[in-house]
């Protein structure tokens, strides 16, 4: 599938600053960015960042003269994802995880699944096939959590979602990784650009590693699976913030788009009949 | 240095589960491992990963049969450290730090450095040094925070910690690093044994980043810093527990030991007069 | 119904300290207390304050010389409940409330009912009973949060239980308590005397206020409802401790017993065919 | 001093509704209300509530008609305030405290004083005269917490704002509190209106029972402590809310003002040199 992604950053950088940005397309064996463009105005020498803490393409660089800059990003990507049949499958024991998997377990800043055991286990623990479990974990998520636009912010984290039932994207995605850890289940954070979000915005979802493979999910029901274009995944929202800002700098406006390059798009969502799971490789 | 580390720990293993240990001495380059031995009785096939998430060298093994293991570690380790001088220092821009020093900013499970940005700069910000400003962090933490035992549990984190004044090493480590980080500099966990705790037990202090070196600071003030054999380094304790355990498993004693393996110790703690860290490498 | 109750307190006393002990049974209505006596040892004035904040029989004294002191009470109690009808009830509106029912609306240190909002309403809001509304809160609290012992402590809060899902006695009414508030029905803390309470010890409930009464509801279920002497009520257990003491003061040992004090018991417990509450007036 | 307070709050009603509003000045000793007028258009029948849960004077509606409604209190007040010297006076035993004081000293849900302890102990535990603690809490949280509208909300707690370090009016007030709890000293959340309070507002401050007085502390420093008008009293802002409203409503506009009504006024803040607090009776 090919997606033109676009987006553009108005800083106000008010001291000389440091600025990680984490909005470039990853390159991955299904994901091929086909042409891109990263530029930041006035002219300033960028460096890319070789990944650590997750897969990211962070593009690292200082301003030192206060003053208004853009940054923008724009790409063209081509990308597919695999479909995963978890008909009549059973959890793959941690003792046959993969090690660069692990870590995946572990509680995280936002996704505090050591809290959340208990809650985990007495709602979920009686489910067999690992994939219907994390279809059942989104779709609560879905019908008890109301997606409400400020309601949270960036210290809010998934033991106060699952309380107080409100939040956006990232909450939702938090949410459902601490569940899924608090069960055994691999979890990480997603960001992308995300076909037919409205309003357009940079998405955050989810990926459970279920028998060996990292699969998609989205609590928040609100794009097709198939429409996204991956940017980043890691433990949490702060292993793949879009922007790391170290300075006194304020943002103005930003644009996000995620346009469809090619004609046909049949948008897929989970549903409750079949065991097929999609992953971006 | 030479050091005789020990541990047993005994599990009564209630359903078939596996166990992830975290007590193996670290191989670097100032960290000889002269002699070791993990073993576990009844005998059972370990496997050491590869590091993940920090430095570490796990050992993963599968218990089948319900029943008590046994699992012992013993080794000679020979190791050193390096002195730095941080006289008249400045701090490091952010630009310059290499990429993988990066996730050591992020705030963590148990370091909530974006919770407390505006607590550390009131209370350290205005210190120039960076060595001076980590030793003000440590004294401030050893002057008003209770070590106590028993006082926290898995659970409690650096913004507990900040106010309600009491804990223990972990405690002590994820405060020093939360509040690093809230001011920009990188920190990272840092598990071993260490020579002259009193009880015996593993002990957790921290590395901030600075300079380019990965200091050793230890807030507990508990033991001479060049008494340290490292375990493992990461985010915080999430990354670097001593055990991670899937399974119906309890722990029925544990035996922590650190020998010195030769003669002369000159116990080394930080003073005040002088800018001299000690790094591991 | 007559009881027999008795605790004994024994404390290490290390500075002169000032007590506030609340294990007075309450003269109400239907409470009568028929024989009753309260001592320290060595003997020392008390004095028996009015309540406030809440219904209780506080007594304070002053301990001036260190020392061990004990503090006994022992009463034969004798108390009837009444039985309330809800079958086919609707809610009171707010607006015919006593004000003295009112600040049972608020939330309080430990019953956060103002994070509750959402969960409590998604959960519970369409039964439209009342008094099968809090039938279904407590129902579910008994099922879902497991009873265990030394699992929280005194800053235990309900929104911490609801997510935890482990606690005791306290923990649970805190949790009920809460729910109800976030429901717009008025709920306060209940502390008594329970008979059959195994192992023996003061034991912890909550009121909800239904049509115009206060109903008793008990989420751990561990004894019948209708063997309680109450000692106090209030917002929550911060309105009600069994002890406030000002001053360096070591708890060491506690016993406390509650017998039946005539022949014939019938346990009471609230199935779920009828629409019977009981209230302690 | 005279002053003319008014305060006009326009709600839309979307289903039938009670409100309970608490801006009505208070009748006290030294308070005097001259004139006031309490009116709700549409006509509607109010009833003022006798006060329960600290002081006030709320006046509960119902709005049985969906629509926009608008609630004005206006009125003139008369008070004083006595000066109260604290030169080398020590604290009141625990023991002579009236009996209706011991409340304040509980934690409640905005000042969670019991997770406070340690800190506020070793913050401000060794000043001996208790107007001099209480003013040097005051001052820490005027110079350490930074007021910042909107950075808070209505679920920010003296706990959060500790370490966080930001907050409105009634978070200096809900950390204040807390501190003085922690120090045995009995503390209570006060809402008035306000003169020089720019913008105008309602605001928030505390009173801190020392040696037998209510005195008034204000940790923001914004206005003049005579120029208060109280409106309630309470163990904190879930006490003391402005409105207290039940069923869809919501906040249009609100309108405050508070005018002196005659012609002298000098301004009074606390200043370091005297030991003279100020108390509204």
């Amino acid at each position: 599938m090919k997606f033109n992604v676009f987006t553009e950053m108005e800083y106000i950088v008010k001291s000389a600053s440091t600025l990680i940005l984490n909005v470039n397309a990853l390159h991955t064996a299904h994901q091929k960015v086909l042409t891109e463009e990263f530029t930041v105005s006035p002219n300033i020498i960028t460096e890319e960042l070789p990944a650590t803490a997750g897969e990211n393409r962070m593009v690292r660089f200082e301003v030192t003269n206060p003053g208004i800059i853009k940054v923008a990003y724009k790409a063209t990507v081509d990308n597919s994802f695999k479909t995963v049949d978890f008909q009549g499958q059973y959890e793959m024991p941690v003792a046959q995880f993969d090690h660069t998997i692990i870590p995946y377990l572990y509680p995280s800043r936002y996704c505090q699944s050591d809290k959340l055991y208990r809650l985990a286990n007495d709602m979920f623990g009686n489910i067999v096939n690992p994939f219907t479990k994390v279809i059942a974990i989104t779709d609560w998520i879905y019908w008890h959590v109301e997606y409400l636009s400020g309601s949270t912010n960036s210290e809010t984290s998934a033991f106060d979602t699952v309380t107080e039932r409100q939040g956006v994207c990232r909450d939702f995605a938090h949410l459902g990784i601490a569940l899924c850890r608090a069960l055994t289940i691999p979890a990480r954070y997603f960001t992308g650009y995300a076909y037919q979000l409205v309003p357009p915005d940079f998405h955050a979802c989810f990926e459970a590693y279920i028998n060996g493979e990292w699969i998609l999910f989205d609590a928040t029901k609100l794009v097709p699976l198939n429409g996204m274009v991956k940017i980043a995944t890691g433990r949490d929202a702060a292993d793949t913030a879009i922007a790391n800002i170290f300075g006194d700098v304020e943002l103005r406006t930003i644009v996000v788009s995620c346009e469809l390059a090619e004609e046909a798009f049949e948008p897929l969502k989970y549903g409750h009949v079949d065991y097929k799971g999609i992953a971006y490789l």
